[in-house]
């Protein structure tokens, strides 16, 4: 239950940060689908950390293994088991600090949780390193996808107050990818990205963190798909977008601004238009009554600061049960936005794939 | 998959806005419980329209029935069927629009997804009202928390531009809910209320509709429930909440505030205080690693403006297929805002007492 | 989760034998199918008690009433509630019985698993009359699948130690189930017919009761679905049929038979004929793998003696806590093999129907 | 959804036979369990092919490897990935008999759910290898149980003709087994085991394959525990098993025998013993009503005759299309009935403690 997500398009993730693996098992995958692996590469590679001087330095190797599911280079209806093995990892300073708990980590809530059995090592199961697997299987959904036109792209839209308030359109999906990547943040705004690394930099010198947020966009959606109350789209996204650590808001098309807004402005106006119907704007986010408009789906997230940074922090000693204030050392990520942006997008593939399947808009066999 | 949400605490929701009736299953409910039908009603009545003169005029009677679940007063762990039946509507006028998309209503998408059979009269399925049922399956959730001390408030947080930053603690339900109900917005400040009050009789004046948030505190939630990944207390919420008709947004604790934030400013600090482990301030919003921490659960949401406006708008005739521009008259609710406030609390209420009875923290005979 | 079964096509039971009700929600049904109220009233009625002079006499009414769901009579894609009331009842008896374990009934298990507080009134929850509900969500799968020249059948093969051993050919379906329903237990062969109703009658002389198998055939249903593992067909299809009162069997094709036979004998040879791929005889009863072969898919079930009979039986008397041996009086089905046909149709119906949504064979708008 | 079982306690097989590995994710292990590899193993080489000089001679190695879920010797809470590698196989004949459609093999279901891209080497995900993951995930649930006092004991009670009707009580546990074990084809009776013995050695000989069936017994499973309807123990239980590869049939209690009784014969009366209650005898088979009722749980499975043969058989050429009769060579295992057995142990391991751990019976924490 907790470790599962999704109907027919079924994820199950296993593995932790600091064990011998952190893998995914993919069910119902299509049949028929060649699959390529060194796209499934491709995506981990921009999870990873240490991609630029900007982020925590673990040098992950990160290469993608596939166990199962595979039969002369097609997907054969078998669920697919996906593993990345952990090779560079230290676990002495958890040691360490066993007896302490961290700010806003989950040394608190995971001794409750589990009784004192669970694995701190890394973060165990609550490391964002646990969500390889989600892109791993994101890179497979966003395969299928592809080949019905669907695209899905995310963004840093801001990091603190460097804010890209643009509404971009995505319609050369390859050269908004290509010009995003060129971005040590991931912003496509040349400009914004520039003041954006400027801060985390800044923050990495002083061994604090900062938060930002991610602009999700898919196009090509079909209309119609989705569902009133429980199967809504805005439920299954956000249920699975809230799988992923650090994340703390979501709000779809105008969102917290529609809490703002006039009816008479929030509304979007239909027109015919090239003979199809369609919004004139998109404040919906692409989403009506939990069902999709033909509009591109559009949400965006809160990435809050990762609380591991090198800066004296007030906490409890468990030993000793005292009020004390110490230095959390060890590896620092001063900004996971640009890391958080592959496994949102990998998400919302898994979601939006399975949404599919359970419509029959996409077959059993491709 | 559509209609039911939950694992043991499990409700099914039924009924259409202008058919027979809207009503809920709920199932799971522990046996042995006396169930208290007036406090259902009430729960009920606060989501009701008409309640103040700010409000839509509908005069539903909405009068609970109980149809199975209950001997001798008392829950006997079968399923609960609640009802309310529909009286007082006129389908006339979903007639003479039956061929305009009202903007930003489901019209487009309901056509899309169930290919022009669905009941459109009064939204049918889409309608507000069928939230009338989540609030019934709540107030039974309520009652059983209630027993565990675990209380939900929501409040009306902002209207428009007039926001309450106030952070309340609950440390007596009773008095502030009280305090609630004597605004007619459901803010708790008086002079905020007021401000509110004023902006929601301008736009219902100008058959406009206007925007808000509402915020939601849980107390004495206990420590260590929910999980990683996707059984994360964020997860399980915010599906419950977007089932909404209306929510276009949901944070956490800090939120969207998060991501303009240092760690060394989000991070609570931890601290041993009256022999309890708790932190100073709750950005975490009482969640960490999707595990709660023994402080408050805390979240807002964005409620969009109603769609169903007095004013002129653009839009496409199917019959002719031709861009126009009409009035569609009709009920209208200037500001839904403090009606989503019980059905806020309701799913709350649903996804937390599911989370206790996995668990195995609340037992299934009480 | 007890009460709910199905992912697409998903029904809810609610209601008790001596409440106001017993009724179903059937969610996942395809939009726009005409809906026929009267033939779910005619499979209604096969279920119900006193149909022949050989059954029990309650004279329930038994009128399906539907509540949502329903627009210009068709299907809507909302969830369908069908009900029907409670009125010959007499709950007296059960007063009398209360501190009495019935044998083979389930009072014992009743009280332990809900503390004493279960509606115990005609065997609440645990009453056959609860099925009237899956009869009536079978009678819309039905429906449907028809539409798919799938047809559902089945029949009394035996009743104590009168055994219909022949093998039936589903080739002209309105006549075999005419033929069925000429027959006071619903055999096929007269003279079997005869002999098993001369021993039913027998037994509500001695006011006992007689067990007796149902097999159930499927015709037409398309190759290539189900699954292997726990999406099987015979997974699927045993977990619905255990869900109905006394059943304790199920075997298919050849089943227990199986256990005798050597592989040369089991095996069913492939033979390719009128340009079709067939088995020349069917001992996997058209399931391979947990995949349906094209073949007819053939399933029996063991039905058990009802419990209740009117001989003195050996019980506890829980007020006193002594062994005693008392006779039980009230109403006295001699056998309801007859009646539990519908039903086991019904679950199998809804069963299949699920798997080819799932399977996207059957669209979400007919 | 075809790979997946389980609520709380959830497995997830994936792999295949000739692939890399065999493997099952367990979700849902409460944490702080020492966890007993070796017993794991165990278990597993019950299950192994080549155990006596009747099996089939595949000299698999099945070393079970734990890749995720332990920390200091203890289950975390996290998912535990249990793995076999494949190692001795030769998936040259598969490639012959390629355009062949084996009798009552999945050759021809896996072809149309699959179109083709299915792995069929070694029967791929239809092999009774799979089960191998079944039976780590049971050995693991059988370590809790046991904690519990719950034991699961299953034996062939029957191949062919040979049927062993002795009722046994299981009051010392490691005592029976290990008489089990002593027998070549499971069997508890020493004279029926050597007449058993010689079919399947006369049936190796023949090249043919025989069936039998398995009796399974749990002892001190507690009272009130399962449900009415969809959550029964029979439909948790069948649903498990009938995802095992060969089994058509399953009963319980006196199962097909019940429907030749009279109620009088059937009803297990209650009686007061040693303080506690109970019945005399138990042809409910320890469940009533869907729920346990403190008796021993009690089924039998039909096990059919292994479709691997090595005695000419008719069968169609996919190829020429033609109607023809060919031998199929390859390993051969006279009858699995024996090797079933951990199997039906494991699932059913499986499903009682996922029922313990809804009902809050087990905590999450040992």
């Amino acid at each position: 239950m907790d470790n599962s997500f999704g109907n027919i398009f079924r994820i199950t993730s296993f593995g932790e940060s600091h064990g011998d693996l952190v893998g995914i098992i993919v069910d119902g995958v299509p049949a028929g689908l060649e699959l390529d692996l060194e796209y499934i590469q491709n995506e981990l590679n921009k999870r990873k950390p240490g991609q630029s001087s900007l982020t925590t330095t673990r040098l992950e190797e990160d290469r993608v293994k596939l166990l199962s599911g595979l039969f002369d280079n097609r997907t054969t209806g078998a669920p697919i088991c996906l593993i990345i093995e952990n090779k560079d990892f230290n676990s002495s300073i958890y040691e360490k600090y066993k007896n302490f708990l961290r700010p806003s980590h989950v040394d608190y809530t995971a001794l409750k949780k589990y009784g004192g059995f669970s694995d701190y090592r890394g973060s165990g199961r609550f490391s964002g390193r646990i969500t390889a697997g989600f892109v791993m299987a994101g890179a497979i959904a966003k395969q299928i996808l592809k080949k019905y036109d669907i695209t899905i792209f995310a963004y840093t839209k801001s990091i603190e107050n460097i804010i890209d308030e643009e509404t971009y359109i995505i319609d050369e999906f390859e050269k908004i990818v290509e010009l995003r990547e060129k971005s040590l943040v991931r912003a496509i705004d040349h400009e914004k990205s520039k003041l954006m690394e400027k801060i985390v930099e800044e923050n990495r010198q002083q061994k604090d963190s900062i938060g930002g947020t991610v602009k999700c966009i898919i196009t090509n959606f079909p209309e119609g798909k989705g569902g009133p109350l429980f199967n809504s789209i805005e439920s299954n996204i956000s249920k699975a977008i809230f799988a992923i650590p650090a994340i703390k808001g979501i709000e779809f098309g105008a969102g917290f601004k529609a809490a703002r807004m006039k009816g008479s402005e929030h509304n979007d106006p239909w027109i015919l238009k090239d003979g199809k119907i369609q919004t004139t704007k998109n404040d919906a986010g692409g989403i009506i009554g939990g069902i999709s408009t033909g509009m591109p789906i559009e949400f965006t997230v809160a990435v809050k600061p990762t609380a591991s940074i090198g800066i004296p922090q007030k906490t409890v000693n468990l030993k000793t049960m005292e009020n004390v204030e110490i230095e959390f050392s060890g590896r620092h990520d001063p900004c996971i936005v640009p890391r958080v942006i592959p496994v949102i997008e990998a998400m919302t593939a898994n979601v939006l794939l399975d949404c599919l399947l359970i419509e029959g808009y996409i077959p059993r066999i491709l």
